[in-house]
């Protein structure tokens, strides 16, 4: 008898169907060490509170930001060495993958990436009505390139991976995009700083690459939401079209352009990252986890003697954050690295759990 | 020869047609009288600096913002009269126009607006690969019921419109929202806040209405990116499931929860650009203009004698920036109500140029 119902019937229902995507929890508790959403435990570059204090003008306030980010995206070019052009702007990489997908994907078109993975991908799909297809890792991590869907309108290729950390070789990649060509594949390199190499040198290689980054991890910059693209002018044009006009806004562009182009200090809290991640795997493998080399800032850890939802379970009433996920029954904890004292608590916590 | 048309070739083809948006333009010169974007001419109220810089801190910066915005939606519905399940944050309006699309528009289906109008409407079923119908207002600014398409998927009826400034009145959108029922009927309500009366109130009579609001023009936060939309809570759960997780940082959360919580200041701005709206309109129509009556930031002036884009190119020419709008021959100018310093330099320089 009610006539809310009828308004709900006219919902997608590709969207109706749609669990949503349910981000990590964000507990609001100072005292929590929060290690299950990979952020940085290192505030922000110095520089990025001055660029934000410079940025906070009425006058800035009060005035539409630059459509394009023409000041990131200079700055953001001459440290990466590409051009402007090659540079889309996004509120997040998130932003970024959601144009991807409505640039490329029509309804009932198909999107592919791996599996176990990064599974706002598969909502990506949901959303834009198209297919999904998930190709499984093997137990290495790596992709046997044969089983990757010839015909996928978009592929999202993670590298490094999460929950996995790992990083997919060179070859594979480019046996990849080889593989889809002239369809696009999606480096997402969200956890590209932290390892050793990325996929930029790709671009030149191979016209179907785009490569999308964050400043939320390896910049500390979660909170402003800035990430973006890299392409080819002609494929960054077409995008332009579909993203929002304004959709960085003035105080995020100032963050992160002083961000990206403070270089010394990314150094600086990078090489603490990965230095904890060392020392984090064989302290955790001591205690009985089998954990996969990383080349993030996360480890995923598995174990075969006990269930490990107990244990997380356990760290989080002892204030103690991961991240358990599990996929169709293969599960694990992925625990972002922390600061030293953080790791040290989480071991000191476990220690007395197990 | 070249492989790099190959991946162009894959856009979609309703993105590849399209010509894109053209936001009115952002000159970066701070002599320019700037009254072509419909910016508030005075900057936002004071709690906004201090609100972002006390969210300014690494800790805040460096971790992922609310995903709902829960403090924003309790600030707001508390001035609003509404529940907090009843409003969804978006990154800027354009953000809620989008998911709105997403969540309502398949592929083919139609969204409908009135026109002369805001032409972002047009662009948002073309990235979405859907029809649009263009409803004309009649020479007093007011739309034929019956002339709406029924079986519009997505209406967006903007009110006040822009670049009239016209309001429709509550018996013309009730019809509208009964002849599409049980499809949503959009009132985008950017300027209401300049008007005299807004939509609010019908929210509770008609299930199919769904209201969206910006911070950008009366509330002086264009910089920062920052609207919502108002409907009942079990529509807001379906859009939350079509928007990026993190859509809106900290930083604009802690600014619009400021401004919408700042009831006095906001009067204060508002009076001052009533005052001088009311006092433009005559000052327009003795320089020859006709100049249509606003309940909004801005007038749509038009005269038959001469040309409108000259007059447009000449104030430009001498830094005062107007917005010259053309919709297939009817054309005018649509000029923001700016401090009454800048509408006296103006009507200085349109009394010089005419």
């Amino acid at each position: 008898m009610t006539p809310e119902p009828s308004l709900i019937g006219c919902i997608r229902p590709n969207i109706a169907a749609m669990k949503g995507y349910v981000p990590g929890e964000q507990l609001n508790d100072p005292d929590i060490v929060k290690l299950n959403t990979n952020e940085n435990p290192y505030p922000p570059s110095p520089r990025v509170f001055e660029a934000i204090q410079a940025a906070c003008t009425g006058d800035r306030l009060r005035k539409y930001p630059e459509p394009l980010g023409d000041t990131f995206r200079a700055t953001a070019a001459s440290v990466l060495g590409t051009s402007p052009d090659s540079i889309l702007i996004g509120n997040g990489s998130d932003d970024i993958l959601t144009i991807l997908t409505r640039a490329f994907v029509p309804e009932s078109g198909l999107i592919a990436s791996p599996t176990p993975s990064y599974i706002l991908y598969r909502n990506l799909a949901e959303i834009q009505g198209a297919r999904f297809e998930a190709v499984p890792f093997d137990a290495n991590w790596r992709l046997r390139v044969e089983d990757w869907p010839r015909d996928a309108d978009l592929s999202f290729v993670p590298n490094p991976n999460s929950p996995s950390g790992t990083l997919l070789p060179p070859d594979i990649v480019r046996a990849l995009a080889s593989r889809v060509a002239p369809r696009p594949l999606v480096l997402d390199e969200a956890y590209a700083d932290f390892a050793e190499s990325n996929g930029l040198g790709l671009l030149a290689e191979a016209p179907n690459f785009i490569i999308t980054r964050t400043l939320s991890k390896s910049y500390s910059l979660a909170g402003i939401r800035f990430g973006f693209a890299i392409a080819r002018p002609e494929v960054i044009r077409e995008l332009a079209k579909v993203k929002d006009s304004y959709n960085c806004d003035v105080l995020s562009l100032a963050a992160a352009t002083a961000a990206i182009a403070d270089h010394d200090y990314f150094t600086a809290v990078k090489a603490k990252i990965l230095a904890t991640r060392e020392a984090m795997r064989p302290a955790l493998t001591a205690l009985g986890f089998e954990v996969t080399s990383s080349a993030a800032n996360f480890l995923w850890c598995r174990r075969s003697d006990r269930p490990l939802k107990p244990i997380y379970e356990a760290l989080k009433q002892r204030k103690v954050l991961v991240r358990y996920m599990n996929y169709d029954g293969y599960d694990g904890l992925r625990i972002s690295v922390g600061t030293d004292a953080e790791i040290d608590r989480l071991l000191s916590e476990l220690l007395a759990i197990l």
